[in-house]
């Protein structure tokens, strides 16, 4: 199967050679070596100051999205949240979960943020704003400068869930003045699902030491002591974090981060320009190199799914729920190559002759 | 290395050749089906009753001690805690991180629980209790039959942390009575880490939907009606889900979980026996078939664990904190030989002529 989802993405050699190796025990001076790199080499590429940490959880990225409101955020708090999918709904759930007072600023399908939506929120007294950079359900990048501006001005404690974003975009966390951001060992990272990181600002560090966690598993402030000595508090995914250790000294060996974004972002333009005259709409306006959202205009975005899945042996990324005939997402992430884009649309091609697109 | 520690441990070939393949997309009619198997085979060899369910949580066994404390029990509750070592310590810690009430019923290192020390706490209006059946910290296996009569007699909701235990110790869900039972996929299931899991009895599954979860990540009545559907409600760790299908296939194949007890526990036996005339005190007065929990007698465990480790490349399990000096600990579940007890029986007498033992 060709792989063109947004999670799990296909990995590389190096990756899968490791995933046929045993599985090593962890609470020895080798394993918390590695961890110290991978935290080192996680900071290096999020471009975050060199006081910053990093958390490494065992669990989907979700984990990661409650655990950067619970440890920072209480009831004395009040948070702007970013929605603009289901990403941004989850975010809003997980706060109302905790009842953490917040607002949504819900945006219309596939657009980005613009200043006059954001700015009648300026001076009202929020503490913190939480958004989803790359909402990956309908494949909107938004405008991170700005918010970051906003932030800065209003003194908000920001949060960025850049779960399929990381790498994929351009993104300086320090320069951003981003206090936590998120991502996922299974995007463009391109490990197997089942960890899911936090890069945290100096900032970050210190509420996590006085806001009290209200889960014992995602206590932030228990992982970055143990995260010290390169440990975990509980039994991690072990398997996964040494295949992102060999997949971060890979990125570095490329390059580093500039080199992988430019390589994404090639794989992106490439696909976008091979579907020019296909009957495709591209239904975001502020595009991550990540995905590219589609609306076929003659079809519907499920069927193609399934036709794609059990004919052409290709995975293409559906979307759940009400938008589950209007849009299918193709990504740009994972040991994908300009030959795979064009098997792809090779495919699409088959599809219009046969009257299915 | 050969791997004689209580997890991750040394998978078969099965398991490792599904960790060389690409991880495919899960939101799919395939991986359903998958995940649908293995609930009913999680169902089978943990004899739980027709109408139980099975919940698979991408994280550590924490993850599902706290989920079998919060979806189940609240400030109402007033719950009894089996506290024989670090595993016990934790459920009393997750009760106090939600402040539920409970009584943690302190044992001797190294011993069961008496049916005195159990039965004082009988007509006192307790409400549940939480045991670590395999104390894995102390290689302690209680008398579940015991206090499962007990939770009986005094209707009590009963969790039960089998995460070591599980296929390494006879265990009948249905019979005992038990309320939710808890495993991990890196003890016997011989898989990578990364997936807890948790069988629910019908009143637990009727208790998940009444008692308000206080986790977004750990809510078990959403993971059940996702589950209803083979999906889970946020991306799990997939790769490791399919060997556990693979492995629990194998285990079915090879004549179901009463084989497999049986197996681990000859090769416990083997161990136990071989060890006879070695300056070492076996420190459990009740114990699974999963570990044997050992004090060298005229040297340090610590000390122990690192010279196998560095010198003949064999790890076995150290303990933490105050025990680390006192006890290490030898694993018998994951794909060991009675071949591979001879190795390590061989290195401790190796240890014993160079005066290290």
């Amino acid at each position: 199967m060709l792989n063109f989802t947004v999670g799990p993405v296909k990995s590389d050699e190096v990756v899968l050679k490791i995933g046929r190796e045993q599985v090593p025990y962890f609470r020895t001076d080798e394993f918390s070596k590695l961890m110290l790199e991978n935290e080192s080499l996680m900071k290096k590429f999020a471009k975050a100051s060199c006081d910053s940490r990093v958390v490494f959880i065992t669990g989907s990225g979700t984990a990661s999205m409650e655990a950067s409101v619970i440890n920072f955020f209480n009831e004395n708090d009040k948070v702007l949240i970013i929605n603009g999918g289901s990403f941004g709904e989850r975010f809003v759930e997980i706060c109302n979960c905790y009842s953490i007072k917040n607002t949504e600023i819900k945006l219309e399908r596939g657009h980005d943020i613009t200043e006059e939506e954001l700015y009648k929120y300026a001076n009202l007294g929020y503490t913190g704003l939480l958004v989803n950079v790359h909402e990956t359900s309908t494949g909107v990048h938004y405008n991170i400068d700005m918010i970051s501006k906003f932030c800065k001005e209003n003194n908000l404690f920001l949060v960025v869930d850049a779960v399929s974003s990381f790498l994929a975009d351009e993104f300086n966390m320090e320069a951003l003045g981003v206090d936590i951001m998120i991502t996922g060992s299974q995007k463009a990272l391109a490990c197997p699902p089942g960890i899911s990181i936090m890069v945290l600002s100096p900032r970050a560090i210190k509420k996590a030491e006085v806001v009290n966690a209200r889960c014992y598993y995602l206590n932030i402030n228990n992982a970055l002591k143990n995260g010290k000595r390169g440990q975990t508090p509980f039994t991690p995914a072990v398997g996964t974090l040494i295949q992102i250790n060999a997949r971060l000294h890979e990125i570095e060996a490329n390059g580093g981060v500039e080199s992988e974004t430019k390589r994404i972002h090639e794989l992106a333009l490439d696909f976008r320009n091979k579907i020019k005259d296909l009957p495709l709409e591209i239904v975001s306006n502020s595009m991550s190199n990540a995905v590219t959202p589609l609306h076929p205009l003659n079809a519907k975005a499920g069927d193609i799914f399934e036709i794609l899945k059990n004919e052409y042996q290709i995975w293409v990324c559906p979307n759940g729920g009400a938008m589950r005939d209007e849009i299918f997402r193709v990504g740009h992430i994972g040991a994908l190559t300009k030959e795979d884009n064009t098997t792809l649309v090779n495919a699409l091609n088959d599809l219009v002759k046969r009257g299915l697109l």
